[in-house]
C-alpha cells in the first residue's frame, strides 16, 4: 500500500481496506503491556522513549490495526511543563493543587513547556515509526488531551464524574477560565506538534469529558480553544480526528473546530450512543466519522458482536464521507485481547 | 391555596406562584440533615419513619420550597425484598453479588416484595403528610428508582461510570434482562405505589443512569418497563415526573413513556445540558417539564447564578405546558444552604 487507508479514510477517499484501531487499544487488556510496564509508574512509562514505542508498537503487532495511537496520558504535557501532577492507580490524574482560582491559574500559566521539554516525547515517536515500517499501512496517530478534559482536570484537582468546578470557574470567571483555556490549548497543541514534526501521520484531540457542557457553553467557552490548539498543526498538513463522549449535542460543533483550525481534512468521534447514519446528519459530508461499536458488547457472545460490528460498519459507509472504525470509547481492561484480534479480521473482510 | 403550584404545573394549568425544589435538597447540604443522621446508616434512615419523614420535612422547613421529596434511596426496595445490599460511603450502592447472568437472575426474581415490607414506607409518608400540613401548597413526591437504574446496580454489584455490563447483558441475553427488568419494574411500581396510597400527591421515577443507552436501545429494551412502573400507580391520578441525566438525545420517548404508562399527567426532567426550549421543542406542548438550573453554578456569585436561574425559568415559561424548576441533577454535598433558599426566593418572585 502506498497510502495508509487510515489517512485514505480521513481524506475522504475510498481506502482499500476499511481502516481499523481501538482506542485505549494499548493498555490493560495485553498481558505484554502488563509485562512491560510492571515496576514503572504511569507518567515515568509515558517518558521513557523505547518503553513508549514499544507500549504503542504491541497492539498492532498482535492486532494488525491499521493505526498506533502514540502512547500517552492527557496529563503528560502537564508533567513535561513542571505542573505538579501523578496518577495514582484506581483513581485517575491528581494536582497537586486545584487549579480553581484566578489567582492560582496566574501561577499556572506562569510554566511554559520547553521545546526541550519535548525530546523524549520526539524521541518515543521517532522510534515508534522505526517499528512501524514492519508493517506497511499502519499509520500513527499523534495524541492530546483537549484544552477542556485538561482545564477539567486541573481545575477540579482530581477526576470528578461532573466536572462541576470547571463549569462553576466557566461561568464565574470567564477571564480566568479563558486564561486557562488559552494555557492548555498551547500546550495540547506543541504537544500534537512535536508527534507531528517527529512522524505521526495524523493526529486525535481527546476531549472525553466535554460532553457534560451545554451546546451554548461548548461553542463560546472552549470551541475556540479547540481549534487553537489544533490550528497550531495544521500547516504540517496532518489529518485531526476530535473526539468526546457524551457528545450527540455537540457533534456539529466539533466539526466547525476542525474547519476554524483549517485542517486539511479530519474526523468527528462518535461515542455508541448516536448511531452514525444521525451522526453523518449532524455533520454533513465533508468530515470523516470515526468510532462507534459499544465498547460493553466486547465481552457478549461473538453473534451479539459481530451483528453489532457490521451494523455499525454499514451505517458508517452510508452517506457521503470517510469512516474509521474504533470503538465508542475505550477498550475496557478486563477485554480478551483474542476478541479485538477478531474484530480487526471482520471488519478487515467487510 | 387549594391546590398545591407543584400539581397546578404539572396539569399544565398556570400556578399561583412559579413552583420550585431541588432534587436531593434533603442531604449532606443541610446541617440539620447532618445532626439527625448522625450514627445512622443510610438504609436504617430510610427505613425509621420518624427520621425520613423528618429528613423529608426539613428541606421544605428551610427553604419553603414547593415539594418535599420522599427521602428514600434507589436500593431501599431490594432490602425490602430481601436483597442483600448495603450502602457504602463514598462508593454508594454494593450488592452481595453482581447480578450479572441468567441464573443469577432467576434467583434474584424469586425475591418478592411483599406488601408488609412497605409498612415502614407507608407509615413515614403518613408522618410526612402530617408534617406537610404546616406548609400549605407544598406537595409531597414519591420516590423511586427507575427499572433501567436499579438493575444497573445489580448487574454491575456496584456504581460504575459507564454501566458496560448492563448493556453487555441487555444485548447478550434478552430473555434474562427483560425478567430482570420487569421484576425492578414490579419493585419500582410497587414502592411508588405504597407512597401515593399513604399520601404522596405526585411520584418521580429517577432514570439516573439511562442517558448511558441510545435511544434504539431505551426504546426497546427500557421503555416499556419504566411504563409499567409508571402504570402501576397511574390509576391512583398523581401526576408522574420522570427524570435521567445526559437524556437529551431521550427526552421525546421518555414523554411517550408517560404516555403509554396512562398516567393522568406528567413532566420529563431535564438536566443542564439541554436548554428547555429545545427540550420544549423535542417533547411537544402536552406535558409539564422539570429542570434545569446548572447543579455547578450553586457556587457561583450570586450575580451568576441569579442570571442563569432567570435565563432558566424563562425558556422553561416559553410555549405551552407547565412548567418546576429544579436543578438538572443533584444538589452538590458542598452547596450553602443559604444559596438555595435565596434561589427559592427568586424563583418566587418571577
Amino acid at each position: 500500500m502506498t497510502t495508509a487507508p487510515l489517512l485514505q479514510a480521513l481524506r475522504g477517499a475510498a481506502p482499500e481496506r476499511q481502516p481499523v484501531w481501538f482506542m485505549r487499544q494499548a493498555g490493560r487488556s495485553l498481558p505484554e503491556y502488563r509485562a512491560a510496564r510492571r515496576g514503572t509508574a504511569m507518567l515515568d512509562a509515558c517518558l521513557t522513549p523505547s518503553l513508549a514505542a514499544e507500549l504503542t508498537l504491541q497492539p498492532v503487532r498482535r492486532h494488525s490495526v491499521d493505526a498506533a495511537i502514540f502512547f500517552s496520558d492527557i496529563v503528560v504535557p502537564l508533567r513535561l511543563a513542571g505542573v505538579g501532577v501523578e496518577i495514582r492507580p484506581g483513581v485517575g490524574p491528581v494536582m497537586d493543587r486545584p487549579y480553581d482560582s484566578a489567582w492560582a491559574i496566574a501561577e499556572l500559566v506562569s510554566h511554559r513547556l520547553d521545546d526541550d521539554a519535548l525530546a523524549p516525547i520526539r524521541e518515543a515517536v521517532r522510534l515508534t515509526v522505526d517499528g512501524l515500517a514492519a508493517f506497511p499501512g499502519a499509520a500513527l496517530i499523534g495524541f492530546a488531551g483537549a484544552p477542556f478534559t485538561l482545564a477539567a482536570y486541573l481545575v477540579e484537582g482530581r477526576p470528578s464524574r461532573d466536572h462541576l468546578a470547571a463549569r462553576r470557574l466557566m461561568k464565574s470567571d470567564p477571564a480566568a477560565w479563558n486564561a486557562l483555556l488559552s494555557w492548555t490549548a498551547e500546550l495540547s497543541g506543541a504537544f500534537l506538534r512535536a508527534q507531528v514534526e517527529a512522524g505521526a501521520a495524523a493526529t486525535q484531540l481527546f476531549d472525553s469529558w466535554v460532553g457534560s457542557l451545554c451546546l451554548a457553553d461548548y461553542a463560546e467557552h472552549v470551541a475556540p480553544h479547540s481549534a487553537r490548539a489544533l490550528a497550531k498543526v495544521a500547516d504540517l498538513g496532518a489529518p485531526a480526528i476530535h473526539f468526546g463522549t457524551g457528545t450527540g449535542h455537540l457533534l456539529a460543533a466539533m466539526r466547525d473546530v476542525l474547519d476554524a483550525a483549517g485542517v486539511a481534512c479530519g474526523a468527528v468521534g462518535v461515542d455508541w450512543r448516536t448511531p452514525l447514519d444521525e451522526a453523518r446528519r449532524m455533520v454533513g459530508g465533508g468530515v470523516a466519522l470515526q468510532g462507534n461499536i459499544d465498547p460493553a458488547l466486547l465481552g457478549a457472545p461473538w453473534a451479539v458482536l459481530e451483528a453489532h460490528v457490521r451494523d455499525v460498519v454499514a451505517r458508517g459507509r452510508s452517506g457521503s464521507g470517510g469512516y474509521v472504525v474504533n470503538l465508542g470509547h475505550g477498550v475496557p481492561p478486563e477485554t480478551d485481547p483474542d476478541v479485538l484480534t477478531r474484530v480487526v479480521e471482520l471488519v478487515h473482510s467487510l
